[in-house]
């Protein structure tokens, strides 16, 4: 399989055409970004750490029935997808509350929730990405009714294996952010990535952060706690 | 049946207690509020106005199956009603963009939408009513699954049972906003007001806002407006 032309280059992640039909390059940036871009940093080897770990999920996620985008990885930095159209959502499945959701409900952060809360954002720069329902979603266009149910069971299902995953490995799933896409057949299969970068990992016994908020927050050694989670997930 | 002690003083409205069994009386005030109670202003004989027309569509729902707390009309800015349990929540059916979420979608205001949209927002002053979603409600704790769809289900069937009714008056139910509460019984019912004050009503030929925007936005001639609803229901 040959590389061919960037066809999208993100803050974190780019993705490339090859010569294989139905068959496209991500390729893994050591960019970190928050709040929609306005934050940025490098971080050496973070590419390879949510490449790493994205690779896992994904390949888990498949192995256990959901529909996903991964194919293969490539080397520690690229992995083989199936192209897709993108559906503009940001699909938040959350176990506890944290973030804007604590904020926005007035529930103290870390709090479990008695019902697993999805939660969907309107991916859309300039009106920056609000907080929608499925009704909007249909509204607007963007899945219709039975597309958005599928997603949400999707997202439910691979939220239940995503955490009986990882409490295995004593990190509790806080919220999961995912994304989907059309394929080339018209199915919706679960794209994008998996990783602390798009999900919110804490340790079960020290209730340590091991995401992205280390970086939106300023607290420093991201890049360890990535590294920890990578470990744990590559040593099973 | 006689009037006994205020149990709510209300922006608009007063409940008061009364000698008979589950019946309470809902008094409306002249008073307009808007923007979370900011804005404020009295109109002579608007509790008039939306007490008649808050009668006329309770009556109609009544009539046509939905579940309300509105039992009879008791003089011309009272009405007696079942008493309820609050449920937090403010339930807009949209037919149309307009306001906030026109905004929020950007979408232009005043177009037909594809898909009627229900929002919920949390009501909760200290956190200024923030939209939700139904898994929000149900892990507040505010609703369970089987009472969110019931509610769903009605403000459904209220809208569309309220757009035809309008529509033959030739005016346009551009939005609802609904609440519920728990009957003594435990039934989810209906409550608070629908009106003017509560709904946006647009005149189908000329376009004219008949509801509170003209208060919201001092468009002025918020009384004419309110009069020439009731007069057209009024008429029925």
């Amino acid at each position: 399989m040959e590389k061919l032309q960037l066809l999208f280059d993100g803050n974190e992640k780019q993705v490339y055409a090859t010569d294989e039909k139905d068959r496209v390059i991500f390729h893994y940036k050591d960019v970190a970004t928050a709040y929609g871009g306005i934050k940025r940093a490098t971080f050496r080897r973070k590419g390879v750490l949510t490449c790493g770990i994205s690779s896992i999920l994904f390949r888990y996620l498949n192995e256990n029935g959901i529909k996903t985008h991964f194919i293969e990885s490539l080397n520690d930095r690229e992995q083989v997808c199936r192209p897709i159209t993108i559906i503009p959502l940001n699909v938040a499945v959350r176990n506890y509350a944290a973030g804007t959701m604590a904020r926005r409900l007035g529930i103290e952060p870390g709090t479990k929730l008695s019902h697993t809360v999805i939660e969907l954002f309107y991916n859309n720069d300039d009106l920056r990405d609000p907080m929608i329902n499925a009704d909007h979603a249909i509204a607007l266009g963007i899945v219709n009714a039975e597309e958005i149910a599928l997603i949400r069971e999707e997202a439910l299902k691979a939220n239940e294996l995503i955490v009986k995953l990882m409490e295995g490995l004593g990190i509790r799933v806080v919220d999961l952010k995912l994304e989907f896409g059309r394929a080339s057949d018209g199915t919706i299969i679960m794209s994008d990535e998996i990783s602390p970068d798009t999900c919110r990992f804490w340790d079960m016994k020290t209730g340590e952060v091991l995401d992205k908020d280390r970086f939106r927050h300023d607290m420093g050694g991201v890049i360890d706690a990535y590294e920890y989670v990578y470990t744990l997930l590559n040593r099973m």
